[in-house]
């Protein structure tokens, strides 16, 4: 059983990996904390960027000498395998750790095994400890690895009659500024920001990460079927971040950009195809944010995971709506979710819910 | 200045009051506690119907001889007329308290004048105490003096996209059952339920409230403008509660049924024509219930003053919008709205807000 001193450094381990959140992927965002003997916090150390040492090496490089007969706490099972650094599970046995307890344990079939490890070599393993709290913290990185693509946040902002623009296509601004600022911090946590052609089209978006300190820009991505949207100019096209196009397989690409061609869906491209292709480019979490045909593909594909909406407080009577498609016909066929978090951010509130089903049954 | 004591007292007569919501019109809700000369409660009281004592009778009979020197807490003005009840104020006087706190000044004129009449008498009279919670809980009476129409609350029940159905129209349940039992809480409050002669034609809704105790049943209320919706032997048409049908001038009513005729507008009946009516049978607190294009004609009209929206946690992507029309054609033109309340109910949120300017601002 772990102890109440266990729990809090857990706590802590779990508010580390957080830091990492945008800027590890392809990898997990891991946090450590390592206890000494009697208990103290001697040493912390989170998973800052891929290719960068995990977080149980920056924790053992903090606690130096009092790690040895001490417990680590840590988000995910520390890893048995060579990559870019050297396996977790021997520099915690090297160092003298006597206990290891992790939350969550690592589905990764390349990296599992580091609580065998541990155990060969006498030291004692208790793994689950804050399990909800830390997968919470990794749903992203746990879903990629589980379904083999990207987790899928959808992101959209609306009046509360569900519309984002006026009937006269206005829409500058529907929600706040503090709402406004919040997507860049969503941008900022993701590998990847796509967007549809519509959106493309209508509003030249930027895309890239603004007022976040310290954020790593995410892939921008647009859905540009027929290759029209995105012209010579385009913000999108700027050097803030890369950009990829995708457009469809007969479609020929904008001379001079990263342009990936995939096969046609019904009403745009095939939305496994894009994400498979996002995947193999290391893409862990993406940020969807609109428009309302994209979105409505996503959800026909089973491919969103997680749902954000800004709601402005304002009725419009009017406008295009925030989700079209969805190849929903009947009641019983809706995309049903549980709301996981509403808060307030200025006017506006800002509601958090994901599918009640796994994508695996839906 | 008001002390603790009396503080308390009347944040306790501001609880009392609210619980004649639904019950008093065309008078508002009043909440009275008296204190003895020590600062005792020793009397509490609320208006319970139209006819009955008011507050501050029901409060001094439960004192009795421990009033006089005291002082009385009212959220209202004591009333200085006498309607089918006596003068409070005089009453007040007569009990010999000594100091009269009130919330909030009435502004009604035919039963102003009550502080004047105690000052007269030498009562020491204060107001203003809790006059923001005061004025919250009688908003609806409050606005229909000073608007000279009923107060309107909008009510609707949507999935996060903003739909109230499938596109094959199915639409139960969009919301969860706590959800619904809340609505009929919502009648219970409202002196009259008004839909649209689509929702009658789609749903033959019954609109009486069920499963809230000592609810007095509102007027049910449907427009339906070319008489053709309400047919013999729909729900609404049953002994459960009175209803009124609203057709336009040259509509034939439906024999047997209380109807009213009333001038066509766009799309309609007129709003304010409607609200008159309603108005002079007594109604101070409208719930409209729905559908999307009266919602719309209502917001078109100014005639919204508060939004109760059930925001189920689902994805339709497709189905009827829960608001049209509403006469906003650019975003500049959005009916802006305060968030006054978001909370979770089951699965669903309820979400309330009020217009962010007043009716005669707009």
């Amino acid at each position: 059983m772990a102890t109440e001193a266990e729990a809090a450094a857990m706590r802590q381990a779990v508010a580390l990996a957080a830091r990492g959140l945008g800027s590890t992927s392809p990898n997990p965002v891991v946090g450590c904390v390592i206890l000494d003997a009697s208990g103290a916090v001697v040493g912390e150390g989170f998973h800052q960027r891929a290719g960068g040492p995990h977080a149980e090496i920056h924790a053992l490089r903090a606690a130096g000498e009092r790690a040895a007969g001490g417990t680590a706490l840590v988000t995910l099972e520390p890893c048995a395998h060579t990559g870019r650094t050297g396996p977790c599970a021997q520099a915690l046995v090297d160092a003298g750790v006597r206990r290891v307890v992790h939350a969550v344990t690592d589905p990764n079939p390349r990296a599992a095994g580091g609580g065998a490890t541990l155990r060969a070599a006498g030291v004692d393993v208790e793994a689950g400890l804050l399990a909800e709290e830390a997968e919470a913290g990794n749903a992203v990185w746990l879903t990629s690895v589980r379904l083999g693509r990207p987790h899928v946040t959808w992101k959209y902002a609306a009046t509360l009659d569900g519309r984002t623009a006026a009937a006269d296509g206005t829409s500058r601004w529907i929600t706040s500024a503090e709402a406004r600022a919040d997507v860049h911090r969503l941008r900022a946590a993701a590998d990847a920001v796509v967007v549809g052609s519509g959106t493309a089209r209508a509003d030249d978006p930027h895309l890239a990460v603004r007022g976040v300190e310290g954020a790593v820009q995410p892939l921008r991505v647009v859905v540009d079927t027929e290759a029209t949207a995105v012209r010579p100019g385009a913000r999108v096209l700027d050097g803030a971040a890369p950009t990829l196009i995708a457009v469809s397989e007969d479609a020929t690409a904008l001379p001079g950009t990263d342009t990936v061609h995939l096969p046609r869906a019904e009403g745009g491209l095939s939305v496994p195809a894009l994400l498979d292709v996002l995947h193999g480019r290391g893409v862990r979490g993406v940020l969807l944010e609109g428009g309302a045909a994209l979105a409505g593909a996503f959800v026909a594909a089973g491919a969103v995971d997680r749902v954000v909406g800004y709601l402005a407080p304002a009725l419009l009577g009017a406008g295009p709506a925030v989700l079209t498609g969805g190849g929903i016909s009947t009641i019983t066929e809706a995309l049903r979710l549980d709301v996981t978090g509403c808060e307030r951010l200025g006017p506006d509130l800002r509601i958090t819910a994901v599918p009640s089903t796994s994508p695996k049954e839906r």
